[in-house]
This record gives structure tokens, sequence and C-alpha cells, in this order.
């Protein structure tokens, strides 16, 4: 197959780890005869600094044109001070927007050989396996009106939490489809005892798990499903909610395991190509040293492969090469807490390439 | 002193546990020569099978006579297909506009003797003591529009995110003075990135930290806080939040040292009476068999010596007897994961008494 991937590598650490990405999926286009054609774009601060905006237009036109999208990471203190509209962040919610990301899927897997760095007591966490679905384009981020207002004289301030029900329904039956093919259970996740659009998307969710007999749907609380995660982590299969609640709840989760490092995402677009990247940030602090964890970004391209290409022997490839790496005893300093020797990057990057 | 005490005790166990607290009270007010006269109303479901609302007119009077309020918990699965007005949560969100109630205050704390009832490992948690300041009046949980609306000729939903300034402002100045008591450190959480009520409850934080010099203030994303409680609850002192971040993340600190059925909580008034209860819910499950935890309750009446009446020697004396009889051994079930004999509801709070 012949496949074109746009990088955008972003800030920071984000241009070190997605070169892990693309030596890998070099890597695996060698080995199962595949042609991936790697072409770079510019988004976030750097975007800021070479164009005056976070994401230019030829960025989008650039991913739109593309198979799918290989992002990096944005942010970092020199862009701090901006005001909104030029800071690295709405380059990433402008492209959710734009490539029409309604979905994100965030996984925490347990790794025996991490959970050492875990908070949580091994027995809480052992072969925990959950997949956060979020809804991305659409709530509290996107709403309007966001803005100052007087009220009686008096300053205020209101930001807008909106939904059409359609774009409930997409997120909720992509979660319901994924669990059919994993432990066939949905959390939905809101807030029915006080916000309208929950109990709209209490009801959505109960639509439409009348067209899954077979997998099993519960409601909860947000406030619940945020202590839940923390005392029963393993009583999850797939979690569906809306952008914000997913927003704070998937990253709580993505710390459970001691794994955050590890931790890759998909964000699906309903019509065009998707976009992959690792979900912890930019990591100014560390940039440029090479002693960033590349696995993140490297199991992003295997959900790129799985999710997009269709190609799920070359991602369980990718996946069985990052395990076998870490059962070797190979640890970049972020998951090193019981070792002594860390390895670089590029170290980190050679061993993935060499299973 | 002499002091009316409203007593709601609500559904489930909450009245077995506020049966605990009031006899605690009784027990302090012998001791040191204070009358605490105790009266009782109606809330929540019980409220509704008696009065078909879940707040009557009588209970908010009556509140606001007394110097402070008792609450045990509200709800439980035979109210739960009702219309949402007829909701025994609806009662709750009702009091605390009634009320006047602003901020709630929960502390989270550490006790060596319940560390093993936690998720997280004891390294991570020993000595943790934090105070979330969550805002309780304000926000998605009271702004309008909070309707179905349809928009292009599509069923929609909205909710509204609304502040005025001076919310903030008390809310956050009282996490100052909080502050200043203790470690003198204020986390101050928003989702400044996207939302513009975030942007402007950081500069009300900024502004209102220029009155106190000597208190630190940072500011958090709220997906970081999410992560951080879990990964390093002992960074925080004070934490500062609007309401539904504050509902999400300050149920996900309850449960991090083990002590949920410890965890109490002040819901302070602006200009009258406070209301003061456990954070735990109605638990109909086990409501009636006499085997509920009163201590977070007892320890909610501790608050209410401190923060309405000034009682600080009285309050030490309740937190200290609770302290001895977990030292002496005494388990209520959820709190019993290392002993083989629970003690009852009704022997708990005995224990403490004699203390
Ligand atoms: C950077 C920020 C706008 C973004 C979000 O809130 O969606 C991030 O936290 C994420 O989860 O990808
Ligand atoms: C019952 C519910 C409306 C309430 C809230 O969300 O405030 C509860 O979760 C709480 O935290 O007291």
């Amino acid at each position: 197959m012949e496949k074109r991937i746009v990088v955008l590598p972003g800030d920071g650490i984000g241009k070190e780890v997605t070169k892990g990405a693309v030596e890998v999926l070099q890597a695996v286009g060698e080995r199962f005869g595949h042609q991936f054609h790697f072409t770079y774009g510019s988004i976030g601060g750097e975007a800021i600094d070479t164009y005056g905006t976070p994401l230019p237009d030829e960025t989008i036109q650039h991913c739109k044109d593309s198979d799918a999208v290989l992002l990096g990471a944005v942010g970092g203190p020199k862009w701090d001070t901006q005001p909104p509209h030029l800071r690295p962040e709405r380059g990433l919610l402008k492209i959710r927007k734009e490539l029409n990301l309604y979905a994100n899927l965030r996984p925490t897997s347990y790794y025996d050989s991490l959970a050492e760095n875990s908070p949580l007591k091994k027995e809480y966490i052992e072969n925990v396996d959950l997949l956060f679905v979020r809804e991305l384009t659409g709530g509290l981020y996107f709403g309007k009106p966001s803005e100052r207002v007087e009220r009686d004289g008096k300053e205020a301030v209101v930001d807008t939490l909106y939904y059409q029900k359609s774009e409930m329904e997409r997120v909720i039956k992509l979660a319901f489809e994924l669990a059919e093919k994993r432990d066939q259970k949905v959390t939905s996740v809101d807030k029915a005892n006080v916000l309208e659009s929950s109990r709209m998307w209490r009801e959505v969710a109960d639509e439409i798990s009348r067209q899954f007999p077979n997998v099993e749907l519960e409601h909860m609380l947000v406030d619940n499903a945020a202590m839940q995660l923390v005392t029963n982590p393993k009583r999850f299969d797939v979690i569906v909610t809306e952008n914000m609640f997913g927003d704070i709840l998937s990253d709580e989760a993505s710390v459970l395991t001691g794994s955050l490092g590890m931790s890759a995402s998909a964000s699906l677009s309903e019509d065009g190509p998707s976009l992959y990247e690792p979900i912890h940030g930019s990591a100014p602090d560390i940039a440029g040293q090479n002693i960033a964890n590349p696995l993140a970004a490297i199991l992003s391209a295997a959900m790129m492969l799985r999710l997009s290409f269709g190609m799920q022997e070359e991602a369980k490839a990718v996946e069985t090469a990052v395990n076998q790496v870490l059962d070797a005893g190979y640890r970049t300093k972020d998951i090193g807490r019981t070792v002594n020797n860390y390895v670089s990057t590029s170290e980190m990057i050679n061993e993935v390439k060499a299973m």
C-alpha cells in the first residue's frame, strides 16, 4: 500500500518523539512492503513564530490532502503570555474543527514492567485495559457565546455548553462499535442530575444501546467516575463522555498505570484523515536533550496503522516490539523509577526498530 | 453558649449518621457547658414523599432562623425516575442557593491507621493535607439557558456557564484567608486555555493574591490537576476552583487517602447559617443496617463547632476523639480492609463519645 502521512512535530519534544514514530513507520514499511510518504507541516508555537498564526491555512490544506496526520505536541512558556488567538493551543483546537476530529480515543493499558512507576498499588491496576472515547469538537470548547458580559451593571462572563443531538449520536455509536470488539461494556459518563445536555446525552446513549444488544451500557455521574477511576479502574472497558469531562477524566486515567509517557491517542475524523498524537505535552524543560520518551508517539503510529490504514498485523508488530523493549529492561528517564541506567530517546527508537 | 442547630437527616444512611453527630455534639455541650438546641427538618426523597417537593419552604425558613445546619444525605433509587424538579438532588441545589452557601470546603486528610484502605501506595499519600474550596452557587449548575433548542432545524441542547466577577472574588478571597492559616499556598484550578470564564477566574485570582503577599499562588489547568492529585497529592495545600471542576476534583481527592467514609464538608454562607454534611451519599444499599460509618458526619459537626461557632477547643476535642478511636483499632466495615471485626454504627458513636 501507499500512504501519505503529514507530520506536524510542533514544539518542544514534539520534534524528537515524532522522529521516532516516523523511523518506526519507515521500518514497518520496509518490512511489510508499504510505501509511506512523509511530508511536514507547521503548527503551534513554531507556526506563530514563522507565520504569525498557530495553524496556517497551508497546514490545514496539506492535512486534508493526506491519509493520516501525526502530531507531536504544541506549546511552551514562550507563548504563554500571548493573547488567546495567538496561543499554540488554538492551533490544536482549530485543527480538530477543520479536520472534523469528533472522537478522541485514549487507551490506558497496564504494563507489568512499569507497575513500579504507578502511584497505585499493583492489585488495583493489574491488567487494567480501558479505552476513553472523548467527544472532541463540541461542548464548552466551541459553544458561543464565550465572552465577558455586563448584567445588571455587574461584570460577568459566560461560556456555553452546546451540543447537537447528532454530535452525541456519532461518538456514542463509535463507543459501542469499539466495545463490541472488546469486553462489550460501555460506561457513559455525564452529570444528568444537573445538566440538561447530560440528560439528552443519557437519552441518546439509551437509544444507541438498543442497536447493540450484546453490549452492556451503564450510566455513571462524572464525580463518581472521577472516584472509581482511582478506586476500581479495572471495572471499566469503554468510557464515553463529552468534551470537557473527557479532557479531565482521560488525563486522570492516563496516570493510573504509571505509564503516561507511554500513552497514545487517536482523533478520528468523520470524513477525512484522522490525527494521531501522544498524550504528553511539549515538555519544554527537557526539549532538545535527547531524553524524552518516544514510545507514546510510536504507539500513536501503531494506532494509525490499525485505525487509518487497516493494517492490523503491522500495528501489532509495533506494539509487540515496544513490549519486548520494555521487557528487555530499556527505560527512558520518565519510566525509569526502578532502573539505574536510562537510555536516550534515539537509543530507545533504535531498540524498537531492531525488534 | 447557646446555639440552634437544624438537622436535616434526609434519606438512606443520612438518619443514622446524623444521629451520631447529634449525640457527639450533645456530649461536647455537656463537657464544655454549651446548650445546643436541635430541631429537625425535611429534605430530599422523604420530603418528596411527604410534601411533594424536595425542599419545602418550611425547611428553608427553619434553616434561616438557625445558627447552623447539619445535613445527612439525600437520594435513592426510589426517586431516580422522577422528573428533574422532583429529584432529591434538587433539594440540595436549592438549599445552596437559598442559604447563599457560596463556598464548599472539603479537607482531605491522611490517617496512618487507614492508609491500608487506600488504592495509592503509602509513600504517595503519607501526611497529605489538602483543602478543597469549591465555588458552590454559580457556573454550569445555575446558568440560564439550560434547555433543549432547535437550531437550523436540528435538535440541540444548551447549558450555560455563567459567573459574576464578584462571585469569583469572594470564594477566591476565602481560599487565601484559609491558606494564610495553613501552608500559605493556593492552587487555583481553571481551564484558561479554553474558557473565557477561566481567563476571568485567573485574573481575579491574580488580583486577590496581591492582598496576600505571604501566600503563594499557582495556576493549574483542570486536566493537569486531575493528574497531579493522583501522582503527587502532597504538593497541594488549598485548592480553589469553580463549581463543576470542584465537584469532579474534590470527589477524586476524597478517595486518595482511603478515607472517603471519613470525609467531612462545610458549605459556608456569606450572610446566614452555614451547612455541614458528610461527603458520602445516602448509600441506600446499606441503609437501616446499623453498619454505616458515622465518622464523616461527626467530623462535619467538628467543622461546625470551629467554623460557625468559633469553638476551636471543642472542635479539636472531637477530632482527637476520632483519631483515638481509630488508633484503638475500631473500624466500621467501609474502612475495615485490614481488620476482622467491624463495629456497628452505634458502637462507633459510643466509642467517640467515650473518648
Ligand atoms: C491544550 C488543550 C486545549 C487540550 C484540550 O483541552 O483539549 C489538551 O488538554 C488535550 O487534552 O488535548
Ligand atoms: C447531588 C449533586 C447535585 C451534588 C453536586 O453535584 O453538587 C453532589 O455531587 C455534591 O457534590 O454535593
